[in-house]
């Protein structure tokens, strides 16, 4: 259903923007796996508001609480529960909000979906409900350790509306993403990003790009043959993030420029093992992963929420206007760097459970 | 799991290229529906080899049997068993197959994940196994008719490589589209295009394109907030057909050129509904339908079979070459038009029922 | 999966008896629904310990905190996640049971499954794990107010070992249930149950009986034909209850000692509706509700804690004894009946949801 | 959902009793697993009408076709999709039927739910539907032989209306079961259940029972802890089978007669395992089995096809009488062994793969 992600590694999350707060509960983790709290809060820091001066300035502590599950630093393999308390609440920023429809905001689509909606901030539109996600992730992140070891999963801003990073996937590390506040790869462009950012906030505008991931060091043999293809798992994952308009794995849209003869990645055998001289097919072959490197890439949009005057109706049906207040991300990605990675982190810990279920290696 | 699509419109698919059939179970079809046999057979054969002399020469007539679930023309509410059988086999032709990797092909992965393959032809990664998708989405084409008539759900070939078509996704028609065998929807580049892939496949090689699809007169709500989001839901259907790369919806990798100000669709009244000015959202907002067209394009990478030498391994390692040969597509995506429908189809059925569980209207 | 119950009415539970403590998310909740903090209290305090001298007299407040999917007592459409703390920890009074398996406990059961178990009372297998259910069957009795006004759920403490009750399940109410402390609905053995179960204690022995349970005004048309009918999904929900050995339905077990000719409930027409004239069927017929009572019966074992010396092993595969301790139920059936009752409820609740997603009413 | 059972294992089937077929399809099947047709067959010629003078004369052959997911006798790890034609068809038998509801059958509550009906037979509601169950299960035989060698499904008639089978659980042998056409363990009353039968029936009368089960050498961890609890999976597997009323586990109904000194099961160690000296349990505890004989009963209500004149309605809710014709069975439990196996089998080899998910062995 709508809150459930994954097969037999199971998140469900609950919570909107305002009211007691938000979290996930894993079932299907499996026992004896060493989580710390610790593990849990780096992940929810990376991705909270306020970590620097181009995000948000909002102060949420976001601090995560497990309620059940853990003993002693060990799974127990029962439902493990992550709760975040909501703090920062200031339901008089938005009044306004509650009458107006926000123009590319969900409030208009939740109305029509429910005929009610939580009248302040994003209810569970808000991107406050990734932190569940990410919670969950850095559990999974244990289980991909624990099971098998070597496998990462590293993203990193790709473009900032026109700026490109130029980033070689096969040797990026977290170290050198983590290294700026906007997340991107390549030092020649992390001014020139941020720069970019803070005039498109000083305009009350945004903007959006693109954010590239790579999943390294992935065994053979994950991914579902039919509708559960590790990218088709990938590309529902990215698409279910707020703010997203396309996904593209491998070669992607340029690769339908290219012909068969170009585009086919021929097989070789390197260090005994079956692996292909190029990588058009970003890994995944038949839906199933093949050994090479995961490579994909995802499209954020500009941040629908401007401090700017923009037409608009109520939810009685009157036209009027809209002046965005608030203390919003003037672009989202480099807070949107590790929902990617917690999304690729949930389908591969999945993938690998469900794997071993039918085939133990 | 693996060959399940769906949550409450329901299907389940099985079979191999070569063995007894393919086929396709759908569980939670509506009773009272009116289907025929003509339905379903209208939609396989829009899909199967042989139809026009730029697809596969294979002749296999996939004729459907509806084994279960109907009677005197309508749907019981049971389930709905619809088999194909396969003719046209050719086990000898693969004999090679059995034993090299074909490159960017799943013969690999297959075996990586199973230890075992189906030794003739694609097994259930050729792309026969889309018979059930289709099958199952003309039974449900007759869900949507019955219960929110009007809806639409129109697909055509966009760009065959460099090609592109001009299409207005608010006007085209399904004749429009099934009137050349292309499937394109601009009558000004169909020779072009049909060229191009006769050129193509002369040479022993292929192409990849786009094909895009607007789903027409969709009623707002429908999408799940979360992890279901509608958008979410469509990219994991289209990356599950074979050979697609990326998916986009709206103004996809393009918007992320554009700032807030010029992307964000405003509200205004339109004949007494809420509507929006533009429409870069794509037709969903936060995850759920907004009433606007549902605009998405596919990325099909050119065809992995060509009829070329390529470099590859055996199953035992050894370094070998592979000569192509069989029947095969140089450009799949004329017969991949009625795949992409079939499967927005699937999404669009299931989430209709799910908002009627939650809030029928 | 293990901590997830029902389709689209969706309860995800977790907590063990020690640690942060324990609760629900109930997704797939329809939206507007009227929900209020004191509908779900009340229910809690029917299970909770200490509201009689004859059950545990551990003191429990069971508070419950809603975090989300509620707005000004109407449900939003969103999960509803409802928690509990754990108060009353005595972790140290459980020493001796974290080495020694306790008789016809699960404490060697989720060793051998997990390899790893909470040290505290009994984890996962607590009683505790149940206000969840209690907690989200709450709301559940609101959709079906809402939905299907005039559904009843009423459970009674039909047998107590040796002594029966007599009881109409046509007529009795909730408020003669409520009335004794013992919950049975026949005021004759009240007093005997209640003496039987002061001296079973008093023995430091433990007794368990039967509960039956009645659903009147049920729409005809509820459950699914084949493996989900709604007496499968009854013996599964019942079954699910800590203690439980039995379920039966209708005419039960005793119906086998019938004859069809005695057996077979002749339709007749009655107020304009299709009635049968007796019920052995016990409300459902070919998995589905007929409209007639839905009645059936739980056994609940003796409790395993007893205040007694017992032979066991320890985990490490010594002979020894124990001898139970900690303040228990000797008798569980008093507190069982709202849990009994709210495991009907999310069925109910449930299949009312599925029904009205392929036939709304 | 309604024809679907199982998490990883899963099975769906389809079909009506008159139409094209029944048949199932088996999703998650481990790849490499030796299945013939042999077995699929031979388990179905147990449950197949005509096979002893006392059940139905109907000459169904039940002749199994598998159309995909094998390759010279092993699995692929795809699905495997068996069908079963229908041949006996005589629809014009039953066109009282089509307007007439028969007592105790599920045509009135079809009608209720769906609006519609299959006017033939039974249609969905027809024990020919669990030819696909069988069938199913034969396959998952044979996964459980590979993955845990040893462990036993065995069930036989325990009782035939008044008449008692006395049968040692621990010894009982599938021979011994399969050596008498009513299938009871106990050669002291096949005779006396045989002439029952045959009594009975001549008497255009029928009858029911109780069917009982033993799985033997079942490794202990098997079954998840709340809602999925091994009891609770069995008990749904079970009252999902058409005519059942009840089924308990274990010490069951009786065990509520006992005391918690009685009914507990001291553990000691034996062979260095832990096991328990007696097994009021039934091999599960807390929801996990712990490696005793898991033992469980099923009642069967008097088949409700007699052949008497009843009172009853029409579909219009006319008042009329109806004379059951047609060649049913005057007893289902000679039958219903194989079938009471299969749910059981199909449990167990679900529960087997969802161990192996979280913590393989």
């Amino acid at each position: 259903m709508s809150s459930t992600f994954g097969e037999i590694f199971r998140i469900h999350t609950y919570g909107e923007s305002h009211g007691g707060g938000v979290g996930v509960i894993i079932d299907g983790c499996p026992p004896s796996i060493p989580v710390s709290l610790e593990n849990i809060q780096h992940e929810l820091d990376r991705r909270r508001p306020g970590q620097s001066d181009i995000v948000t300035p909002r102060k949420e502590a976001d601090t995560a609480e497990v309620l059940s599950g853990l003993h002693d630093g060990l799974t127990l393999g029962t439902p493990i529960s992550i709760a975040v308390k909501n703090t920062d609440q200031r339901p008089g920023a938005y009044d306004e909000m509650a009458v107006k429809y926000r123009p590319s905001h969900a409030d208009y689509t939740y109305d029509a979906k429910y005929g009610i909606r939580a009248p302040s901030g994003g209810g569970r539109a808000s991107a406050r409900e990734t932190i569940g996600r990410v919670a969950a992730a850095a559990v999974g992140k244990q289980v991909l350790n624990a099971i098998s070891p070597g496998i990462e999963v590293i993203a990193w801003v790709s473009t900032i509306q026109h700026i490109h990073a130029n980033v070689d996937p096969a040797t990026i590390t977290s170290e050198q993403v983590e290294s700026n506040i906007v997340r991107t790869g390549d030092p020649n462009v992390v001014e020139t990003m941020i720069n970019h950012i803070k005039k498109i906030r000083s305009d009350g505008n945004s903007v959006g790009g693109i954010i590239e991931c790579v999943i390294r060091n992935c065994p053979p043999g994950l991914g579902e043959p039919i509708f559960d293809k590790l990218e088709a798992e990938l590309a529902k994952a990215m698409l279910s993030i707020p703010a997203t308009k396309g996904f593209e794995i491998g070669s992607g849209f340029q690769g339908t420029l290219l012909t068969g003869k170009e585009h086919n990645d021929p097989f070789e055998m390197r260090d005994g093992k079956v692996r292909t001289t190029t990588n058009h097919s970003g890994g995944v072959q038949g839906g199933i992963s093949n050994g090479e490197n995961i490579i994909f890439r995802v499209a954020f949009k500009p941040t629908a929420t401007i401090i700017s005057e923009q037409d608009t109706v109520t939810d009685k049906g009157e036209t009027t206007k809209l002046m965005g207040k608030g203390r919003h991300d003037a672009c989202v990605l480099p807070r949107a760097v590790p929902i990617v990675e917690a999304m690729a982190t949930l389908v591969l810990t999945d993938h690998l459970l469900r794997q071993r279920a039918t085939r133990p290696v």
